[in-house]
C-alpha cells in the first residue's frame, strides 16, 4: 500500500535523483531481465496491491511518484472501478485433483473474479472455463473489470480431459471493494517547458511482451535521457493500468498536458525479436511523426510504419479528440499480429533483451533530435554571409566544387531562414538530423545563426 | 399551350403529390419505355408546342411547374428567341417523288427553318441540304436557332440519287414568332433547406439518347427520390431547352440557387449500354464529385470519370464562373463518343431500359449519401467514449482483436470530431458509407454523437 | 578607366538606343563570335581595367550603364576589395627560359596575387605553384581575392620537368589598392513597371563557358527584346563580378528591386554543347519556374531541371533568404559537370554558337509568355457567353464535336476567371501559351475579357 510516508520517500527519491547527472544504473540486457523476473510472478490488475508492488519494483530505476485514485471517482465518460485483490484460486476435480492453481499461473483465474466457494457440476462449471482451442497448450488471459462474474482459464488439453460426472469444487479467494488506483509519474526537466511524453501501462498479469516490455523500455530509457547534458525538451514519464489509468491520467493532468506537451510515444510489446514498428499520431503528419520515421530512417534498424487506427493501446486516449496530443506509438511486433497475444506463451521465451537495449537507443535518439530541431535563425540574410573572414569557406577556389562541409554550411545558412526547421532541411538534402549537429553548433557559435527558442 | 389554368392544374398536382408519400410508378423498364414511346414522335425545338406537348406527357411521372418566358427577353448575354412551330415540310423532286417528309420523320427539316414554298434547281436545292457521307443511311440532326435559314436533312443514299435536272418544289410551313420559351421545375422538400439539383434538357426532335433518356431518368428518380423517407436535402428538378433554357432558368432563380444549391447532376445520354461516366464539377474534389465517385467505387457498376471540360451539356452554364456551381454530368456513353450521336440512328434500338432503371437506383444512392454524410459531433471527446456502460463493447476481451463493428464504432467515434465529414472517414477505412448508416444511427440514439444540421 | 565623361557618353548612348526599336545587330552566330574574340585575350578580375575594357566591349551590343563601387565601401556581410592590375608576370628557370608568362596566357597568374620580383629555391616556388595532376595538358585558374599571396598556375608536364636545382626568378608586375570595382546595368522600360530581371558576370580571365558565354548571351538577347513591340514587363539585365559584385549590387539596389522584381534568371555556362538545364528558384514552384518549364516543354529542345541549390553562381545572393526572389539560372552543362571547368580548357573549341542562338531564342520566348500570362477576367461570368452573336462560333451544328478553335475560345472563356492566370488553363489543357495569344487577343478585342494589369 503506497502510504503519505511512503509518497514523500518517493519525492526525495526524485529530488535526489535529479540533481544527480550520473546514473548506476547500466543500459544492458542483463540487467534489464534482473528486474523482468523481479516484476513477472507478480499478480497485476488495473487496480490492487499487485499492482504497487510492481511499481516499488520499478522505482529502484525510475523514481516514479505514485498517485492513488479512489474508487468511484468519475474521470470524463468513466468511473474508477472498486480495488481488486487476490490471495488465491483453484478448482477441485471430482477426482480430487487441484487444477487452475493461481499459485502456479496467475493467469488460471479470470482477471477481476468475484470471490466464489462452492460446488458446481461439469455443466455450471464450464460456462465459467475458458481455453483456446487453436492454441491447446495455452492459458488464455481474461478481465471482466466491468461485469461482475467468475472465471477460470485453462489449456484446452486441460478442459478436455476434464470428467464430465461428480462435483467440482471452486475457490476464489478475492475481494472487490472501494479502494484506489494507482500511477505513477515523472518530469525530467530540460531547458524548455514544453514536454515530450513517454507512456507505458501496468494492469497484466504474468505476461511479458504485452505487459512488462513496455515500463521496462520506459524506465530504462529514463536512466539514458538522465545522462544527456543540456537537454532541451522536458521529458514526462506515465505508467499506468491501461486505458482507465491513461483517462485517470489525462483527467487529473488535463490543463498541464493541454499546455506543454509537445510529443508523445506510447510504449508497447517493445520486446519481441521482430523489427520495429511506429505506429502514426492522429495527425499523420505531426512533428513527432517526421523526428520518428528521420530517426528510424537514418538508423541501421528495418522498421514499419503504421497509419493511425484508434484501436490499440493508450494512443486511444491521448488522441481522443478532445487532446488530439501528437502521440505515436513504439513497438516492435504489433499486439494484434503474434498468437501469443493474451495468453501464458506471452512469455520470457519471446523476450530479446539486446534488441529492447537497442529500441531505447533509437528512443533516445529521437529525443536529441527533437532537442536539436528548431527554426533557426539566419542573422544574415542579405546576400550570402561572408565565410571567409570567419575561416569557414576555402581560401583557394581550386576544386571542381566546394567540400561536403561547405555545402553544408552554405544550405544551412540559406534556408535556416526562421520558418523552415532544420529537419525539413535535412529531409531536403537527405542529411542526418544528428549528424549536422557540429554544423549547427558552429554556425551558433559564429552568431550566425540564432536558436529560436531561447 | 400552357395557359393560366392549367399552371394552377399543374401547382394542386404538385401538391398532392407531394403530400402523398407513395407513388403507384413503379420503377421498371417497361413503365419507362412506355412514356419513352409517347414522347418519341414529337418534333421538339428549345420553344413551341411539341416542347409544351412533352412536358405534359412527363407530368404524369414528376409534377413540373412549367413557366414560360417570353421571347425577346434579355437573360445576361443571351435573349430569348422567336417561337417556332412547324405543320409539315417535304421536297417533291422532278419526277414527282416526295422526299424528306417531315411526317415521316421530323429529322427531314432544319430545326427552327424559316418558311419556304417555291420552286428551286438542283444547285440551289443543294446548298440547304445536310447529309452524312460517313453514315450513308443516317439523316442527320442541324438546327439554326440564331441565323435565320431553311434546310432540309436527307441520308446520303438519297443524296446521292438525286436527279441533277428539273425543279424542285421545297415547302416548310413554320412560323418564326413572338411566342415564349418553356421550362419546367419542382422542388422536392427535404428537412434542409439546401438543395441537390438534378437538371436535363428537352429541346431535340426524335431522338432517343441524346433527347429522352435525360428527361425519364429525372421523371423516374423523381419517383424513387419521394418515396424515401426523412430526406434531410431538398431536391430541386429543372427540365429545360439546353442551353437557351438553361440559361432562363438561371436567371430567372440566380438568387435563389446562388443561396441554397449544394451540389447538382445534369442528366444526359443516360440509355445506352454503355458502362457508366461521370464528369466532375468544375473544382474537380467538391462534395459532388467525392460523393459521386464514393457512391459508384462502392457499387458494382463499371465506370469511368472525365474531367470538368466546359464543353457539353448544361454544365457549362451552371459552372459558368459567376456561379461555379458544384455540379457534375452523370451519362453513360458521353455524347462525343458514339458516332449516331445527332442522327437519326440515335433511337430506341439505342436504348437498354434495364440499365436506365441501375442508373436511377445509383443517384437515388448518390441522394442517400448526401444525406448521411455530415460532420457528426462527438459529444464524449476526452477520452475514449466508455462503451462498455451502454453495452456497444465486448465485455470479455477474449478475442485478438475486437470484431469488425466494435472497430467501426472506435473509429467513427474517434473521427467524427465535428471538422471531418463521414465520407472522409469512410474514405480512410474503405467503408461504403451506406453500410455504416446502422452505426451512425445507433451512435445518434445514444447521443454519442449529434448531427450539426439540426 | 570609365570616367565621369565615359558615364555622360554611356547615358545618351542608352537613351539613344532605347528609343530606337530597331536594330543593326543580328542574331547570328558569326556575330556573336566576332565579340567573343575581341573579349578573349582580356586579363579580367573582380576589380582593375581589364574588367573595364570587357565592358566597353559589350556595350557595342548591350547599352550598359557602368558603375564604380569605392574599395573599402561595406556591402551587407562582405567589403569591397582594394583594386587589383597587372602589367606582366613570369617565371625564369635556373636555365634562363621563361615558363608560366602572362602574357601567353594570363591564367599563368595567380589572379590577385600580390607583387613579387625575387629568386627562389625550387623548394619555395613550389609552395606558390598550381597545376592540375588529372589534367596534365591544363593550366588551373586560381584566385585568391580574401587572402593576400602570389603564385603561379601551370599544367602539370611543365611543373614535373622543373629542375630542383638553381635560383628560379619570379616575376609579377601587379598593384593591389584602393580603387573601385566596376558593375553595368541597364532597364530596358515596358508598359509595367515590374521587372523581369537577367543577371551574369565578368570577373574571369581568359575563359569561355564560363565567363564569356553568360554576358554574351545577355548582350545579345537584349537585342532581342527590344525589338519586341507592345512589351509589358520591364527587363532588368545586370553584368557584374560573380559573388562580391552580385552583393554590390544588390546592396545598391535593394529598395528598387524589392518592389519591383518579379522573376530573373541567372545566366551562365550558356555555350557549350549540352542540353539545356534550367535550375530552379528558391521557392521550387514560382511563375519563374513554372513559366521557364512550360517553354522549354514546348520547345523542341531537350532539357533537364535540377532543384534548387545555394551553391552555384549569383543565384546564391539573389535568393539570400532576406531578398528570396524568384530567380532561377538557365545554362547548358552546369559548372560541376565538365572537367575543362576552371582551366585553359574551357576555351573557344568548347563553344557552339549556334547552340547560344538557340537559348536566346528560348530565352525571349520566356518572356513573351510572361508578358502573355496573367488572370485576365472573364467579363461575362453569368452562363457562357452567346459567341454567336460575335461569329465566334459555329452557326450550325453538324459536327459531332466543336472544332479546336472553338473548344479553346470555350475553356478560356470559363476559366479565365480573374483568379487562375492564363500558364495554369494552358497547363491543363496541354497548350503552348505562345501559341494561344491569337485567341486571347481576339477575346480582348471583343471585351470578353480583360487585361487586369492596365
Amino acid at each position: 500500500m503506497v502510504t503519505q510516508e511512503n509518497f514523500k520517500e518517493c519525492k526525495e527519491m526524485i529530488k535526489r535523483d535529479l540533481n544527480d547527472n550520473k546514473s548506476d544504473i547500466r543500459l544492458s540486457a542483463g540487467d534489464i531481465e534482473e528486474i523482468f523476473d523481479e516484476l513477472w510472478p507478480i499478480c497485476r490488475s488495473i487496480t490492487g496491491d499487485g499492482l504497487r508492488d510492481s511499481f516499488r519494483i520499478l522505482q529502484k530505476i525510475i523514481p516514479l511518484q505514485l498517485h492513488e485514485i479512489t474508487s468511484g471517482t468519475k474521470v470524463f465518460d468513466w468511473e474508477v472501478p472498486d480495488e481488486w485483490n487476490i490471495k488465491d484460486a483453484y478448482i477441485i476435480t471430482p477426482e480430487g485433483k487441484k487444477i487452475a492453481d493461481f499459485h502456479k499461473n496467475n493467469l488460471h483465474v479470470v482477471n477481476y473474479s468475484v470471490p466464489v466457494d462452492r460446488e458446481v457440476s461439469y455443466d455450471e462449471l464450464v460456462n465459467h472455463l475458458h481455453y483456446k482451442k487453436d492454441l491447446p497448450k495455452a492459458i488464455p488471459y481474461i478481465a471482466s473489470y466491468y461485469k461482475e462474474r467468475w472465471g477460470f482459464c485453462v489449456t484446452y488439453e486441460t478442459f478436455k480431459n476434464l470428467p464430465r460426472e461428480g462435483k467440482y469444487k471452486v475457490k476464489i479467494d478475492s475481494s472487490l471493494k472501494k479502494g484506489s488506483l494507482t500511477y505513477g509519474d515523472l518530469v525530467l526537466p530540460g531547458e524548455l517547458d514544453e514536454e515530450i511524453l513517454f507512456s507505458s501501462y501496468l494492469c497484466h498479469p504474468s505476461m511479458a511482451n504485452n505487459e512488462l516490455s513496455g515500463p521496462l523500455t520506459l524506465a530504462f530509457l529514463y536512466n539514458e535521457l538522465k545522462k544527456i547534458k543540456n537537454r532541451k525538451y522536458s521529458i514526462r514519464f506515465v505508467i499506468a493500468p491501461e486505458t482507465i489509468g491513461a483517462i485517470c491520467y489525462l483527467h487529473q493532468n488535463k490543463e498541464k498536458l493541454q499546455n506543454k506537451l509537445k510529443a508523445g510515444f506510447v510504449l508497447t510489446c517493445c520486446g519481441d525479436d521482430g523489427s520495429i514498428t511506429y505506429k502514426k499520431t492522429r495527425q499523420e503528419d505531426s512533428l513527432t511523426d517526421r523526428v520518428a520515421e528521420h530517426v528510424l530512417e537514418n538508423s541501421n534498424q528495418n522498421f514499419d510504419t503504421l497509419p493511425f487506427d484508434p484501436i490499440g493501446s493508450d494512443e486511444r486516449q491521448y488522441s481522443s479528440p478532445g487532446f488530439n496530443f501528437p502521440v505515436g506509438v513504439m513497438m516492435r511486433t504489433p499486439f494484434s499480429k503474434y498468437p501469443q497475444y493474451h495468453t501464458s506463451l506471452d512469455n520470457k521465451s519471446l523476450m530479446n533483451f539486446d534488441k529492447m537495449v537497442e529500441l531505447i537507443k533509437i528512443l533516445s535518439d529521437i529525443v536529441k533530435s527533437f532537442d536539436l530541431n528548431t527554426t533557426y535563425e539566419n542573422q544574415i540574410t542579405y546576400g550570402e554571409p561572408f565565410l571567409g573572414k570567419r575561416n569557414l569557406f576555402e581560401d583557394l577556389n581550386s576544386k571542381l566544387s566546394h567540400s561536403e562541409i561547405i555545402k553544408r554550411r552554405l544550405r544551412l545558412l540559406n534556408f535556416l531562414d526562421g520558418e523552415r526547421d532544420l529537419l525539413s532541411i535535412c529531409e531536403k538534402y537527405g542529411y542526418s538530423i544528428l549528424e549536422v549537429e557540429k554544423e549547427i553548433n558552429q554556425l551558433l557559435e559564429h552568431h550566425l545563426i540564432k536558436d529560436p527558442r531561447f
